[in-house]
């Protein structure tokens, strides 16, 4: 039973790893493109990195409160899968924007849509739990 | 009792939700403006949507962990009532910066306000707990 | 026992004002080098600001998750103690990227490693928790 939450902490854990790569792959790419700091323009291919991190980070807002209200409410073993499922997408979505912005779309899709399953669940099972509760 | 967080759960989904909403205003307004990733500029149409993605952003980072722990101190109907006022102000903020970047102010205040009780009151209620506690 | 938890979520709220205090950096820096919404760019003094609050936001999506996993596991008075370091680091960090971004090594390391050993703690933990009870 205590084994629960430690899953979801655990995928969370490793979300953040991911972001620290994702930032450090940036770092890099400041060095390999000769983009000095604080400019985060004028080489495309840093740019890719870049928007990626940042892209990581506007999702690492949501991802992480909401796995935490929806595991609450659904168990953690299905909101530490369908974390599972964001930190893959986050993967595919990496590899491919970098490669071709074009091609960013499914690595985007897969990232994203456990992201929203994530938060309308919270957002039902704090209502329930509000309205059963009052 | 038990209705009390779940309230302020909500309030925290419904923000996740809102900002989706910001974000896909912003991949939405970067076909329409012509934006192609990984450029975020080019555009000032574009740059309006985008700067609100990233100002909510900022204050979402600040909004979520400060109600969480304001609202453990000083409950969450006053919590949960601080977060709407939050809700209602990035509203105000995204329809008045996108028309006219000049008259965001009021709409930035009204989501900013709420933002700095719910910082004042934790750091105020931790400090409370530490010394009571310790 | 009860004040080892209102410690960490001191510091917490700490590290939420002083990244406040970075933004309001930024707006003061927009007026006083011109720079009108919504581009964050045109001037290098106001891109410097705007480097810190970026990098500043970008590490506190990891430090606070991480803080408060970590000291769920390892207790907060080491916890807290770490995120002390990681707001001294972020202070020498925006002093010094401000008069010199060639000079922000040192207080980035300094506000990155305290975070690096919080995210490290919270997975070792996070795991601990899960095999012991499964």
């Amino acid at each position: 039973m205590g084994g629960v939450m430690p899953l979801v902490q655990l995928v969370i854990g490793l979300a953040l790893v991911q972001f620290f790569f994702f930032l450090f792959a940036v770092g890099k790419a400041r060095e390999t493109y000769k983009v000095a700091a604080p400019a985060t323009t004028g080489n495309e291919v840093f740019e890719r990195y870049f928007r990626v991190q940042m892209n990581t980070l506007e999702l690492l807002v949501v991802f992480i409160p909401a796995i935490s209200i929806f595991s609450q409410y659904f168990g953690s073993y299905l909101g530490a899968g369908l974390g599972v499922v964001y930190l893959l997408g986050r993967i595919v979505y990496f590899t491919s924007y970098v490669k071709d912005p074009k091609s960013r779309s499914m690595g985007y899709g897969l990232s994203v849509l456990p992201i929203m399953i994530l938060v309308v669940g919270a957002i039902v099972g704090a209502i329930r739990a509000a309205v059963l509760t009052l």
